[in-house]
């Protein structure tokens, strides 16, 4: 996929790949810039354990917007609906997608429905495109990460991954593993609200997982990421799906979790805040920036040993997402 | 498709389903604001006579932008590719994606790939959303029609619908019968930068065809609409191939002409001006408003008969854009 992107894709649109939002500036009017981001969602199946197609839809995109450091503002809702999707599926995903706008304080403004024939598509996919404000004393991107910086995760990672690959397979556990779908726009102004010329650099891990994320950041910023193992908050029933399953969690896909790097001097403070609010309490320092290896991210095992991480290759999951 | 729309997911997201972008004010921003609309692309087949699937997402959308009066600045790209569409199509369809948006003169600056296994899609999906800037001397939307007004259609009608019903069936013509698939912000932004003041509402009679269109406008402006048979600018062969397929030209889709309602004052200056761009040689007043009876659309046939034209019926022709 990231190797469609780059060689196909970027070239002739022009688009810049990496960001989770684009950032523009309105001339005349430089006390704020417009944040922009799509995406489409193609999720299999379209329910899953703590949550669903409507729900992602939502969140994913307010998520986009509140990586750059945006006020996610609205929303737009494009329906491709597969003929023979029952009515009560529609609706149920429908309630899902007010429900989470209302969550995540956002409205949808303007929206588009499509029909295909039946073999034509599969129940629903979903487009959803936002817009978001920046004011002008944030600057995050991955430009902005420093050597020195600590690395924080939000939440426990792999828990989307593992939650539809659970349903998909019709695997159960005595503990039920669910999706971690949920806007980030909220626990993100906590933080920026006291610490925000302190966050140079957020992005949340979803396709490809943290280690892919992390490794785009090493790539953009030219400088290496090291990781320690042992502090990677991961749920212990994912820990043992992804083991029954042959994964790792560092490549399983998140929906809800963001990695901030962050001044030394704050990072105390931050998961601080972070842990009062219901989305952070699994917020954990999980590691620190060096000058080199440049581009490298590099992880300090349990036992002791080093290995360098690389980007997924291929999809360790399809339409996670 | 109208009767889903407005009876399941309008009330549950609470979108306006009308307008073609909703427009929406910025706080301390008072001089101008921005407009948003988002378009899914799922024609079948997705290369046809005048174009393709990826010419289509990028007109359909700035075309959205223009009816409400919005100079067109930033697209966002999401695809949706089904395993197996060959590269060579992919390739063919972003050099359109990205001819197309150099003529409309707008940047697409984010974008999202997903990818579907074989039998789960249709080729490709296109969703595009986009962002414009209104300045404050414009003010176009249903609500500014008033009775007396002149209906201006800019071109021919039915074109597109024909063209990809044609290439659908296998249908070959003496002259062959191509999309209108264009943007139409230059067209726009050239009677607007004249007569501002004197437009008073615009929209693309796309799904639907212009009989839609109009009934739509005559119900949001509580108006009548009459318009004259003889007028309607329609190609022969179009004529021919609706006669033999048995479709009314009115509810043919549309993709490059717009329906203006203005002040008569000034109709005529826009005819001229129309009639100067290549987009709009074939630009005609076809029509009047009239005080009653409200939200109905009056044609006056050849015949001098009268009768009342309603919206379109289900999909005449399914998977036009």
């Amino acid at each position: 996929m990231y190797e469609l992107i780059h060689s196909r894709i970027a070239p002739v649109t022009g688009m810049d790949v990496f960001n989770d939002s684009a950032v523009i500036s309105i001339d005349n009017h430089r006390d704020f810039r417009l944040a922009f981001t799509t995406d489409s969602y193609v999720v299999s199946p379209i329910f899953f354990p703590g949550g669903d197609i409507g729900r992602l839809a939502v969140c994913g995109t307010v998520n986009d917007l509140a990586m750059v450091g945006a006020e996610p503002q609205c929303l737009s809702l494009g329906l491709i609906i597969e003929e023979g999707l029952p009515m009560a599926d529609l609706q149920r995903v429908l309630a899902s997608i007010k429900d989470a706008s209302e969550e995540a304080g956002i409205r949808i403004i303007t929206g588009d429905t499509k029909v295909v024939n039946k073999g034509k598509g599969d129940g629903i996919f979903i487009n959803t495109s936002g817009i978001g404000f920046i004011s002008n004393d944030i600057d995050i991107s991955p430009s902005g990460i420093r050597a020195g910086d600590l690395v924080i995760v939000s939440g426990t990672i792999g828990n989307h991954g593992i939650a539809i690959m659970a349903e998909r397979n019709g695997l159960s556990f005595p503990d039920p593993i669910l999706s971690d779908t949920r806007p980030l726009n909220g626990i993100v102004w906590e933080i920026l609200k006291v610490h925000a010329g302190d966050i140079h650099a957020m992005r949340d891990p979803t396709r490809g997982g943290l280690a892919t994320t992390l490794k785009e950041m090493a790539i953009e910023s030219s400088l290496c990421i090291e990781i320690y193992e042992e502090d990677l908050p991961v749920e212990p029933q994912v820990r043992g799906a992804c083991e029954l399953l042959g994964l790792d969690p560092l490549y399983v896909a998140n929906e809800g979790v963001f990695v901030a790097f962050v001044n030394p001097d704050v990072a105390e403070s931050i998961i601080e805040i972070l842990h009062g609010h219901p989305y952070g309490r699994e917020a954990s320092v999980i590691g620190r920036v060096l000058e080199s290896p440049s581009e490298k991210v590099l992880l300090r095992t349990k036992l002791g040993g080093t290995r360098f991480v690389d980007m997924i290759q291929g999809e360790q999951l399809p339409r996670i997402c």
